[in-house]
């Protein structure tokens, strides 16, 4: 068993999640799980259908978005993945998908309002929408920059990574992180269905108002705040 | 076998039919089964899997919300559930979940109103939305409020528990309940459709109206009234 | 084996299929089929789960609505189905159900505009939409007189029920009909289809046109009409 | 085992995956495969469900959609591939359905616009949607005309059908192609989500606009361009 195994194994698992939670159709999205010792992380092989995979078609790459170990070519956006675990030292894990209604708002090039505790569980703010790129990001080095666009625009709105773990990219899609690959994919889901309840909410009162600040917090609190009293 | 078996087991039952009927993402949603003999509930513990559930990780608390034998934390929700049993006296499960549609008429602020027959089969009234709570319900003892919050909504409405099994809470998401347990998750099932119906309704003709007393009347005699003529 | 079985095990079947095409929810909707030497039908017991039907549970009606065989109560919309039989008499079997789009077009009170050669392949007109009864209707027997509103809008139109096998009850849902059940249920998935499609197609184009005369008579010719070229 | 025996397998495969990919509703749809030294083409035969449907029942038919071989009617639309097969020489097989969403654009005679990277992934236009043909080409040889009308809008637009493996047919529903039938259906499951996604994004935002060329260009070459990175 190799020293990468770990986060092969990792990588699989929550890569195998995403045709199940149903927020890939073939071979769309990946996942990678990081191992900060090694300073690598393990990611789905680009364009290989989720039926196909196993822990040897993971791919070890570093944080410049070079395969350390691996015959196959690691997914397209490695190097978005590589850009995120290099300047936030804290996750675990990142996910990206298509899923069908993160994605209308990123092509719709909106954040996506905080209308309900489902929401409120997760992140107290809207979901931000990065703009989509300009022209000479696009023409450099476009995984790459797609990583500094996100964090960017993180900083811009002064987010922290570590309260929220999901961002859409204008014109693209979702990606989103957490403290492995497992809660990765576990926010692409949650995104997915806030995308899709807000869409609604907006359908059925098109004036409808975000929640407000004293129900946002609390609700935030009950789950991630000194004494929260959510979970086991 | 412990005294409490049976709610244990009718609770575990009815937790498990949420994902069945796809109402739940995750550990989204809890189901309740009271027992008014011992004045007890048992309940999903909070943050588990359903694929985890058991007879033993059910929690049996009392009308105060206070835990009275299990090792495992119960749902955040439960006081809400103590709350509606200890004032209701007459309901024998409680259902809440996060169900996308239903969800999105409560982060809509708007009840359901009452556009066919599928809804009078089930209620003569439009679905209930309360208010999301003021800032002082809020910063109390939040679950708890939420309880009341209902209670006081039906009451201000002049709604009688019995003859409407559900209700949205503003920004929030529905809270139904039954006879029993299974019920309780029945109407959850049945409130979603009702949801996603009424805004298709709206979607095809945005000046639709509610259907006639006459009708609303008679479709829920045929299933509820005397001389009901439904089922076996 | 009785006297009835054929039709027993063709009701059966048919109502089967109700749930596998997901046009149910728990025990919502109906199907019979109907045997014209004996002048009577097999139709689903009312309120039963669809797990729980087997043939015997297969309720044996005349044409004014009473039961002849069968120990358990008749769908309470069997009256319906009496007075379709007796009035359209080739008609095989009739199919009931509460689809979600259908029925959201049926509580709009709207008829659902033929867009396109999927509609075209199955009726040359927009699919009807009876306007809901009148009080007097309401007040008398109810599941009676809804076939009565179905046959007079028919007739008010100067529709054929052999070219036309669905129609929408305002306020309520949609019933269909066929040479047997079989194509009865096939005809509640078709216009559960129909009825999404037209939904969207309005959702992309508010100002979206029926299709011209001349292509809906060649689809509907292709299929239906002298030298048809469709299927085996 | 006869000479068609790999393009009869290729077929059936590729048939079986449009109800695996909920692409089809009973037997709607088809998918054919070509052989182009034998200057025929296997098709689903019409009017069979997909799960009767083995190698033996698809229908062998050459260019001028004549059947070689078999013993059933070809599908009703075996002269569009026909004309598609013999006008584009270089395609490998052509699959048709009256997918959901992909049909409701169809219906509502609109071309599918741009607005993100999923899309751009497979082609740097709006997915074109050919008008209703005109009576007179109705009244001739429709399957026959509805090929021409395909060929006819791809030049009037100047569109490769090398780089543009889709298009709507106005009141009707989707055609798509590739260098083998697998990948037709691959093209047919990926145009209907992209009509879904393209549908929520401007019900998100309706003044939604098209990404921008540089964008386009980036991500379709990635994968189609001179040193694409996608896939093995």
């Amino acid at each position: 068993m190799g020293k990468y195994e770990h986060i092969r194994e990792e990588a699989l698992d929550a890569n195998l999640m995403l045709p199940k939670l149903n927020l890939v159709l073939f071979t769309f999205g990946n996942v990678s799980a990081v191992d900060r010792d090694f300073g690598v992380f393990a990611i789905k092989p680009s364009g290989v259908p989720y039926e196909d995979l196993d822990v040897n078609s993971m791919v070890i790459v570093d944080f410049e978005g070079k395969t350390v170990e691996g015959k196959l070519r690691p997914s397209s956006d490695t190097k978005t993945h590589a850009v995120l675990y290099k300047n936030w030292t804290d996750i675990g894990g990142i996910a990206h998908t298509h899923s069908t209604y993160a994605t209308a708002w990123a092509q719709a090039q909106k954040a996506i309002p905080i209308y309900g505790t489902t929401h409120a569980d997760h992140l107290t703010v809207d979901v931000p929408c990065a703009p989509p790129m300009d022209d000479a990001r696009i023409a450099g080095n476009y995984e790459h920059e797609t990583g500094f666009q996100i964090l960017d625009y993180f900083k811009s709105l002064g987010l922290s990574h570590r309260e929220v773990e999901m961002i859409l990219v204008g014109n693209h899609a979702p990606f989103t992180w957490g403290k492995d690959a497992k809660k990765a994919v576990y926010n692409s889901a949650v995104l997915e269905t806030l995308a899709q309840m807000a869409f609604f909410t907006e359908g059925i009162n098109p004036s409808a108002k975000r929640m407000k600040d004293t129900l946002i917090k609390k609700h935030f609190d009950r789950k991630h705040g000194k004494g929260a009293y959510y979970g086991q």
